[in-house]
């Protein structure tokens, strides 16, 4: 049951036989379905999940009303409003599921206990803090400096599932472009590889 | 000497009386003059600094070689290449003193080191990464969703002191903004407060 993220914890830290335990009895299981938000605008985010199957995008309303996807994430990510969490204020993004989700849950309440009583979890979650740190300064490094054909193939190179696992719409609003241009950046790069 | 970190320090966590010396004796002191390089793109990070006194950026260099400011950093902010420092992977940025600084700096090993004898520290490169994180977020979002007016004034909000320690094109940098139409944003908001 625990298997997957008892694999991730030992990818990242090494832990006791006690920790795991400490774990297991703080994490809540949720069968989430597609197209469900787990955050919404406003709202104080009071969950950190880990992504044992399924695929979630984080996104911004932008003041035209366009839906801005800040991140995608699928197995093996945590996927919360670190800031909105950590200072319980509201969020500004959308936290919604694109494909039906299993996920083992943290609040910040038996976030805070678990690292009272298992401390070695701080470790991880400052790597994996660190990782999605890195990921979006690429991320603003790439928009400033790339052409629409090197985000597209850096993006499939990066997330080589996701292109199968949602809809066209959702990849253009990761990468600033309109479906239409997305469509255009696509046939593009058919075309240049014959 | 070491009074202004280790009030950072009580600030995020709680330190047994052991801990606090072992990070003392880990720390290096150093006296950095302005405009000095403390990474350059294509070298590997090996430097995490608390900024005593001093004010740093860290910027990009886009593909028509403009400079692009990615963040500020004065008075109890750590200065890194995170991603290239955690991996010791070249880096794409430049880290720059824009003032002389004092900066009490780490290398892969101290840190390495710090941790292991005193895990506390975990906790507060967590949450000091987090805030990062959270930062860098709410500036994508700001990217997209606020006028030039805006994103100007929430600047000088949340960096009250910058503006008159900084030269006015890295601020312009930062906002993505060319010095000229910075120069037109301050002088629309002077004459709109009359």
């Amino acid at each position: 049951m625990f298997e997957e993220i008892d694999q991730y914890v030992r990818r990242w830290i090494t832990v006791t036989p006690a920790d795991l335990p400490v774990l297991h009895s703080l994490l809540e299981y949720r069968e989430v379905p597609k197209k469900t938000l787990l955050l919404q605008e406003g709202e104080i985010c009071r969950i950190e999940a880990f992504i044992q199957k399924g695929c979630i995008r984080n996104y911004y309303i932008d003041e035209h009303g366009s839906e801005v996807t800040l991140q995608f994430a699928i197995e093996d990510w945590w996927v919360s409003d670190i800031a909105s969490f950590q200072d319980q204020k509201p969020s500004r993004m959308f936290i919604e599921t694109l494909e039906d989700c299993t996920l083992w849950c943290l609040n910040p309440q038996s976030k805070d206990r678990l690292l009272k009583d298992a401390p070695c979890f701080e470790r991880m979650f400052r790597i994996m803090v660190q990782r999605n740190l890195a990921r979006l300064q690429e991320r603003l490094f790439q928009t400033i400096t790339t052409t629409a054909v090197e985000k597209y193939l850096d993006f499939i190179e990066r997330y080589p599932t996701i292109p199968q696992r949602v809809a066209q719409h959702y990849i253009a609003s990761y990468l600033g472009f309109s479906p239409e241009f997305l469509s255009k950046v696509r046939t593009k790069l058919r075309d240049s590889r014959g």
